[in-house]
């Protein structure tokens, strides 16, 4: 159930019998082979397919996040953190002053982290909400996935090459891992590394595994909307 | 064409022949009995099928925007209004270091104006930056529609109930538009002007007539991208 | 009565029996052949009157408000968006916490429109906070006097041509409203298009129908300082 | 010559001989008995009477400055610090981008001081930019008037006193200077140290003195004019 | 060489033969039993070691980090990331400007990461200007150490508890590490989750491990500062 | 007392009997001879001495100020004052949420006054909060111990030269004052004007005089902790 779909009295009644909001947030930024979405597609579409078994709402994807490094791809529309930071701050602001107490972000881009703590900061000041965070490619249980089948996890490999964030042909041969100079680089070294932009590895495996890697997220994010 | 379909080889090739981009801006705000994304769906629909016609290509949409007057209507979430102006800033400079030059943003929502002001800053800054507004329900031909009907054009009335938009029933009575006190009030005061979010007229009218504004609209657009 | 013609004292004296605060927005701007302060001195001329009939207190004008597209015309000094609306709040929350609590706003200039969000937002803060916002061009009452005498009213142009705007000659001859390529033009290519500023039309009619134009807003200010 | 009496050719004229301009700050705050204006007043009469020997350009004073310690004393309408210097830099970029290239900014308020942090920032950045700054009351020039009669200049005191910043009765009895607890007072704190906002003193001199300090203080003005 | 036992002269010669500078950021903020200023203390430490067999510079240490989660804890005084961010770009600027092109930041403390947004904006702007970033405990030659002792680094445990940042006594008994409901927690609860403010595991270990930790920190560091 | 030789456990004991903390600011910025960091050295020497015989909490000094005039010296390290001034307000606000209540800014650096505005802004937000502020060089004190040796106290000239702040030779000749066209000067005037740095008249006094100095700004500083 996502917000687009309601008009505003939908939800006030939704707020008589739940307090509770996902919000999808990501990156519009080169993927290698991949959507230049895949970082708002994959926490959307597990947004949605949460959504469905416990009708929690979610809000409409903040479809750009912070990516600078990756600006010398063309494509890759990049708000600076200090913006970033703002707009979620909006937005958490707009829901709780509305009644939603407990808000779930499903971040899709691991430059977008230094939001937290914005989200602390607001969670300092605004009595009684309750925040959760998850980046799926991050957590124990997609990493427990990858081991299982022996696959190395990497921005912009097989590991974020489902269906829905295909929108092309993938290469065959693996990508031998780039050596990284620094943990910190401008937008053309950056290019310079990456080359296609794929961090290295497989870029491609067979669906059933990237089912798995849904499936585990999803019933991380089935837990975290308990909000234990 | 969407950026969300590409990925940035896609971008980079496309930039070899074309420098213009469409921009969709609006808001997640109370549309009455039409769909809280009302203000991004209209915009977007419309980018979607100048796009199909031109090639150009269209971003993803910012999916928020200032309604701070709506924020007692649930499900409106509301950037301050220096917020939108940044982080329509950001995508601005993040597709111009790329190569686009000519961007078009189609706005769906009134409260967003002032990003004008800021979008001259930059012109006024980035040498060859070209810039065109297009506020679809302000335009003289879709004024010329509402003329040839006799009907009133309005937020959350006829005039955006597009088939895509309505997400519910809608009233069959017209609505007595409220006696307005102020240009300037608080979300509390709003709400108990407005009362269902619709600011009168009629509430729905026959496909044809949205086809006619949809039409007009999308000339005015063709007509923009052609950026004389 | 304006607050530079009082000292504190008065001022406290003043609130013990009326809420009430004028506040003159504008800008430093080209205006052709006119004072670059035009759009202050209007509203100023309109606050004045107001207040003599009232007793509603004015305070200081703001000189400056945001024009950045008029850069290139020397005299301009232009306020970012952002600056204008940090500044009117600051003066909102000074007034405000002294006890004003209903606040009309003449604004000159229509550039400043985007301030009206930051004042939204305000507002929704600050209990019992009433505000009215006038731009004297834009009411009914004015366009109704253009109309009666068949004169298109325009930046620069008869409309802003008041014995205390003009400051030299004034061309005989009408202007030919100039071709404007976009909505958002950076300074260059907007002096490029108008020249010598005034946005085209007769740039003077009589005494006589500037009277009534400033006397059809003095009406509608004094209607909207009823605040009702 | 101020620009409110010029229009944008007499300025553009103005601009191919001479790139000097006056800036007027100050304050609208408490002066005691005097004007809520007294720190636009008397830098703005400075202005004019340099501007009248000189030709020299005088930009609208920016009737705002930073006084938060007032804001328990009606009529005090005060900006933050951090808005002051980004109007006051939005003012030097418009000036210096149409070619002022020496601007002398004639200070009013003490509390403004933090804006030459700005001012340098901004001179390190601005190539060709040349400035100075002068606040008459902390002059030697004027010190030397107020040993050589024997009287202590303060705030609000006879100092301020000039036949165009009284509005009223002025006390006839000097005040004793209150003791003062701290260099940083809450707003609150500062009226009940001040009481009628005078820091203490004689609250007026005889005219010919107030001739000497206005003299002082343009002699100083003419000066720094030369920017040698 | 700390740049507080230099003058600028000393610095001005320094830059003839090297534009290397170590800078050192960390936080102030609740470490348990140990020193509040642990997270700075540690890559001080490491800055000095490194300093001393290399001659490169080190700047005075930004003594406060981002610590919202730990306001609760008296002693933690924390900036809003925002304000971190806007520091660290200044310090960066300034020495850019003097020639230090080679910049390397020891990190002391995890909420510090959004930094690095800042400075990849920034390396995308300063042409020439090469950054290295390195947060020690989460090196994998540190976490080499750990497994080898086996032995759990954690905040505010073992790990952190050097000669140098110990200020008293610590508990014997290993702490069991609390059950953490979300990753985004306001202080309040960040401390009824925590206690004591470790995230527990061993309070100490022998000098020996902590050597070892240390020097493995510091090849690290060795190695980053040649810039490869 | 210093904060860094503290636990946060500790400093809640010391909330139980005490509420005042000593903050320390100043620069890193030239200092002619003398260390880069004596504007930070002096005032922290001064709150050890306060601390040892008073017992207040002396928190890790803001190593960095506005210096802007100063950064053609290489090593100076400055903060745009907007950025200062948020992060002594996130330094204020933290000690304020746990207790401290009554707060002594030891300021070493003469460009950071505008804080000043900053502090009395957060004075009128939060209730009980007393502040204190204290700029050594600029005391009646001070002032009489250099009248009574004849000595000029300046900038970067014996008035700092204490041993702590002595990084290496001194010169043996006095330095006449330069003549200073300007009170605003960007950085490459503010060198070409002042050369070594010192901003003029002997490097150098016995230690004895040294020590006057010292004690005389101590005993102000015991007296302004009564916070009277």
């Amino acid at each position: 159930m996502r917000i687009e779909d309601l008009n505003w009295m939908d939800v006030e009644e939704y707020l008589k019998h739940d307090d509770r909001l996902i919000l999808v947030i990501g990156a519009c930024e080169q993927h290698g082979h991949l959507s230049l979405l895949t970082d708002i597609k994959i926490p959307l579409a597990l947004a949605d397919a949460a959504s469905h078994r416990t009708g929690v709402l979610v809000a409409p994807p903040l479809n750009f996040g912070s990516s600078p490094y990756f600006l010398t791809y063309p494509g890759t529309l990049s708000l600076r953190l200090s913006t970033l930071m703002d707009a979620v701050e909006d937005i958490v602001r707009s829901a709780y002053g509305q009644g939603f107490k407990r808000m779930l972000f499903l971040n899709g881009h691991g430059g977008n982290s230094g939001v937290k703590a914005r989200l602390t900061e607001l969670a300092n000041e605004l009595a009684g909400l309750s925040i959760q965070w998850y980046a799926w490619w991050m957590s124990h249980s997609v990493e427990a996935v990858a081991i299982r089948h022996d696959i190395k996890p990497s921005h912009a490999n097989w590991l974020e090459a489902f269906p829905f964030t295909i929108v092309g042909e993938l290469p065959e041969e693996d990508k031998v891992p780039p050596h990284v100079p620094s943990e910190v680089m401008d937008a053309k070294t950056t290019r310079s590394v990456y080359g296609d932009g794929s961090f290295g590895g497989r870029y491609r495996v067979e669906e059933g595994i990237m089912q798995e890697v849904f499936d585990a997220a999803l019933q991380d994010i089935l837990q975290l909307l308990k909000f234990e």
